[in-house]
């Protein structure tokens, strides 16, 4: 059962209260979606340590304001950050938490401008914290976007063939997802052909792909504000011994980071779980980015799962487990998937992987024909 | 011909000197690409006042920005613009500009605390401005991007019919501009029928289109960086009294502004142009938005052409015409064009329509056939 914008809302008062603040002004978009429901590109929150919430936002959204956020007073006004300060002032509010990962140096300069504020006082990612620990509702809309991703992937591995390139393959895949039901994609597709698989964050391009190539293809579909992010790695024709050799090693070391990404696990372990398997190999200055993160209303958030990153896992957290390893100017392998930590036996069950493929095993290199 | 990135970098010395700063640190991407010809999502650019500029990204865009880049220094390092503020200091540098409407509070603050750093100075806009008036290279591109769109639309509008969803033919259109060779739609593309069309920011829903709507289509196309925007409305079947009579008002309305957007003509005078004969027919209030806006590296840029905005028009300058007339649960129309203004004759020839449309004449309502 999904939890109330209400709810949640009150879950924040007592760190707007601990900062010294009497009102937080909240102005990240997606914190503002998730403590009121309101999907916009131009809204703020007003929530006041006691008494009642007050979400501004335009005239375009006021509508969907009315019928999404029944909970929450509304202010249709413009700017909507300034507007609210001057409504906090008049409350008798004067000492306001902001976002100072978000706000800028010159609005900051404008809202402490507002006559009678007393005090801006950076709020920090207090609700970045508790988006974290998603509850059922969050879960159910990631776990679609997790399955419109991986029964997009499977339908569109049939379709590789060499003489296809990279953005072909990412314009069928990007398509493949919205007609699954995806808003839209989660990010960029990344595809990434023989010696391009050694850039991580290759943007695919005309490249038509070859006989011999190994084929990185990262994606994911956005539902409902929620975001999925699944990659495999596949080959076209017979892999060569390297290849082989480092899916193998991915393989293996994404499977032991997944093993290790119970409830309670510090990151760093379930990170290094991965990471020495990968070093131990020979290959650990290959693999020069951490091993996965939150996953949510953000393709990228809390918790990230690095070397040396503070923090536990815990029920109800999704992150990603994508190990890889990147050789300059020979080709790369990436397997990721999305989990959610789940408490119980601290078994191995003890998680629920959402992309799942048929197509391609991870632990198992998909060998495609290379026929044009 | 394109001017370099030297070049522009050139032009913006004497403003980071004008700021009182040994040197300017840009954090704002599409000036950072501006600048330098980099297309990244982590990248920072230190232009002093005198002597070489250098540009750091991550590890990730290295390659890149060797292949696009050779006119600066290149720093890879993590985070870039602390990176960027040490090497200033060591440099003597210690008197930074920086872009207070991007940079935020919080990166603000571990910026300031760059050790031997004298001074962080806001830059203002002035990227921006030097953005205002495109070279030939620039104009080039967007009107690949311009011209990508009117055929995207030309070919869908035949497929336009009753039982067709909102939803359904944004995708169309949006696939329609990268089959052509977009990289991508330049913004989510608006597809609003029937009452949703008194909503100027509508997000294309599962309505089916029914006989009687008008439908108001508002689409571009990015081609590489630079965003055309155009928007068409058309009505499907034999439109009522009211639905022709605000059609032609905006269209009329628009031509106008089109007409006053010349080389020297003031943003208010090309607002007021248009705005006026809505005004004068009676449905002023149902145009609660500026007529147009610059385009360019964003979808929204310098100038605005709005209501008591300041400023004038120039050769070189692009701009979007695009008055609407919007009537709550009725439906609403608007019409838009991307323009050049040129200098020259200062007849309604001196400025080039980079959107158009063989299906549609803005001048005259499409009737398309309501079969289903």
């Amino acid at each position: 059962m999904a939890e109330s914008h209400t709810l949640r809302r009150e879950r924040l008062r007592p760190a707007v209260a601990a900062v010294g603040a009497d009102a937080a002004l909240i102005t990240t978009l997606v914190n503002v979606r998730y403590l009121t429901g309101l999907a916009s590109s131009n809204a703020a929150l007003l929530l006041p340590v006691e008494g009642p919430a007050v979400l501004a936002t335009d005239s375009r959204y006021a509508l969907a304001a009315e019928r999404d956020c029944p909970d929450v007073q509304l202010l249709v006004a413009r700017p909507v950050e300034t507007a609210l300060a001057e409504l906090a002032v008049s409350q008798g509010l004067g000492r306001l938490a902001f976002e100072a990962q978000e706000m800028t140096v010159e609005r900051h300069t404008a809202l402490a401008a507002t006559g009678g504020l007393a005090l801006l006082l950076p709020l920090g990612r207090r609700v970045e914290d508790l988006r974290v620990v998603k509850d059922a509702g969050e879960l159910a809309l990631l776990g679609r976007a997790c399955s419109i991703t991986g029964w997009a992937f499977d339908n569109v591995v049939p379709h590789i063939r060499a003489g296809m390139t990279e953005r072909e393959l990412a314009v069928l895949i990007e398509r493949t997802m919205v007609d699954a039901g995806a808003e839209r994609p989660a990010f960029d597709t990344i595809v990434a052909s023989g010696p391009n698989g050694a850039i991580p964050h290759h943007s695919p391009g005309d490249r038509p792909f070859e006989p011999g190539d190994m084929i990185t293809i990262d994606c994911g579909a956005r539902y409902d504000g929620y975001h999925a992010d699944m990659t495999r790695t596949v080959v076209l024709g017979e892999p060569a011994g390297w290849q082989r050799e480092i899916y193998d090693l991915v393989a293996t070391a994404q499977w032991a980071g997944i093993q290790a990404a119970g409830d309670g696990a510090a990151v760093a372990d379930v990170d290094a779980a991965a990471r020495d398997l990968v070093d131990a190999a020979g290959y650990g200055e290959y693999f020069g980015h951490g091993l996965g993160h939150g996953v949510g209303l953000e393709i990228h958030e809390a918790p990230m799962v690095g070397y040396a990153r503070p923090g536990r896992l815990a029920d109800r957290v999704p992150i990603t487990v994508e190990p890889g390893i990147y050789l300059p100017g020979k080709g790369g392998v990436r397997i990721e998937d999305t989990l959610v930590v789940r408490s119980g036996t601290g078994s191995a069950a003890a998680r629920d992987l959402l992309t799942t493929t048929g197509t391609v095993t991870p632990g198992e290199l998909l060998v495609l024909g290379p026929r044009a």
